[in-house]
């Protein structure tokens, strides 16, 4: 059975990864969705802020979505989430880093108007494998209350 | 010569698109990203709360960018942004939905730390064929000041 919303306490959930992102993932995204030349041309990159290619932070934010679903999303009954609070692209994503992720549950609330759904406040942290953090952002995700797992 | 920060000024700036999205590009991101159900299975998608196939909420975020870009920061001097204040997701994506972004200058202010770059406040707001709005999100971009444009 999925783990449910009262499964959550704050806290500490876990760390995932690594998760190893290539030059080519990343030229491969940037040509699809963001090609500035940072994150397309390693000469056109060594003159821009980020001093060499680097990966979209968009990017930076659908890898987080992947290492949280094979971390800890497939396992819980989730429901999505209505939006993202915040997100901050602090360091560079560089060719052949390997990722891991710190998540942390900030705080827990039922859903005033959906009786099936609690709200799982979460703050992630993006490490490269020196420990410096590439990104960090904070997310409500929508779970299902046990009673509504149970009758599944 | 591209556009700098001096150039922009609280008001509409835009409105782009339409940028077509399949279902074969809903499932290719899904896969690769955010493999949930609801994204990826027409039959498990009809029982979540979104009521059918609809794209990830981070592949709305990946398309604003792209929408983004063809619209109107290839032609800006843009340096990035260093992360996003807010992303609501309203409406699911739909296969086959046409998209449309409208975009407006919330407000501008120069660096202090950065002399040759100033911040340009965004809201975006992106809509299907129909009007019906699918997602909003304010961010900061940076862009550099028209002496660091004239002297590239």
């Amino acid at each position: 059975m999925k783990r449910a919303f009262e499964d959550f306490k704050p806290g500490h959930l876990g760390t995932f990864g690594p998760h190893h992102v290539s030059r080519e993932d990343i030229i491969e995204f940037a040509t699809e969705f963001d090609p500035q030349p940072m994150h397309l041309d390693e000469e056109a990159a060594s003159r821009t802020i980020l001093k060499g290619l680097s990966g979209s932070g968009w990017h930076m934010c659908a890898l987080w979505m992947r290492m949280a679903w094979d971390g800890f999303i497939s396992g819980i009954a989730s429901m999505g989430a209505p939006g993202v609070e915040e997100v901050k692209w602090v360091s560079p994503l560089r060719p052949g880093d390997d990722l891991m992720l710190d998540v942390e549950v900030l705080d827990t609330r039922e859903s005033k108007s959906m009786p099936d759904i609690g709200f799982v406040h979460l703050k992630q942290e993006m490490r490269n494998a020196s420990g410096q953090v590439l990104m960090f952002s904070t997310i409500k995700i929508m779970v299902l209350r046990r009673h509504a797992v149970e009758a599944m």
